[in-house]
């Protein structure tokens, strides 16, 4: 039987950090490819965000070449503004995979900590320490590039088949 | 003294119906340039809605050439779910002039409907028929369209200074 190779880029998206993080399952087992985070900077216009979150991650892509694009769909507890900003940033992302002919599929934050720690309430240093060791990466990742690489982990397990 | 030519493209965002307008200053007179309204179509996916967004406003900036692109702050009464929507189209149509170089300015809605009927609780019809007067259009033009005119021409007499 032929073994399956997906390769799966996961990205955490935030007006002030992007994080991102490709997985490929190669047989039963996960490789860890690459991970990051966009930063804008400090003072940058919403454009300029948006902007820098497109090119850099159609870069990412070019470079990774995944299969799919995986990506955190917005938890509604925050207040109205930040909301707006990150589906702004959310938008561009998901083009960013669009334009390059790759699928897009979306988790809730439950899933992914389900997915990633076993239940949903895990903190974002848990997701860390986990992302890590299912990894085996040599360091912690950064934050928002370990929920970038989680939510690539719980679409290589959970394999959601509708895309967004 | 030389007049002064600016060329504005006015937006209205939305995943059912982006409507663009352009309407020029060329002295102390408005023209009409062009509008129209994006419709991805019944059933179609968010990816495809934001291509689709992206892919066609792109194509107005290149046909139309504008100097600026004017978009209409996202109004708070909304549903949540719509908002966060609203917000991801709106982030592309943005990413769309700044991909090719165009500066983006925001307004409010009290601010356009100000700017077009006097008052602003105007209604929707209001707009369109002050819009089809002030630039002397043959019909009214349809209300997403007219929303994209009237924030252009919003743009036009106030002339806010600090792009977005």
């Amino acid at each position: 039987m032929e073994e399956v190779t997906v390769r799966v880029l996961g990205i955490d998206p935030g007006s002030q950090v992007t994080g991102y993080g490709v997985v490929e399952k190669a047989g039963r087992g996960l490789r860890h490819i690459v991970h990051g985070e966009i930063r804008p900077g400090k003072g940058a216009t919403l454009t300029a965000c948006l902007q820098s979150i497109y090119v850099d991650l159609t870069e990412v892509i070019d470079l990774s070449a995944p299969d799919a694009l995986v990506i955190e769909n917005i938890f509604y507890g925050k207040n109205v503004r930040s909301l707006i900003r990150q589906g702004h940033c959310r938008g561009v992302a998901i083009l960013a995979g669009k334009q390059r002919g790759i699928a897009v599929y979306e988790y809730a934050p439950l899933e992914i900590k389900k997915a990633i720690v076993g239940y949903g309430r895990a903190e974002k240093a848990q997701v860390q320490m986990m992302v890590k060791a299912i990894l085996n990466l040599p360091e912690l990742p950064p934050p928002d590039a370990a929920d970038a690489l989680a939510v690539a982990i719980c679409h290589i397990n959970f394999r959601k088949t509708e895309p967004i």
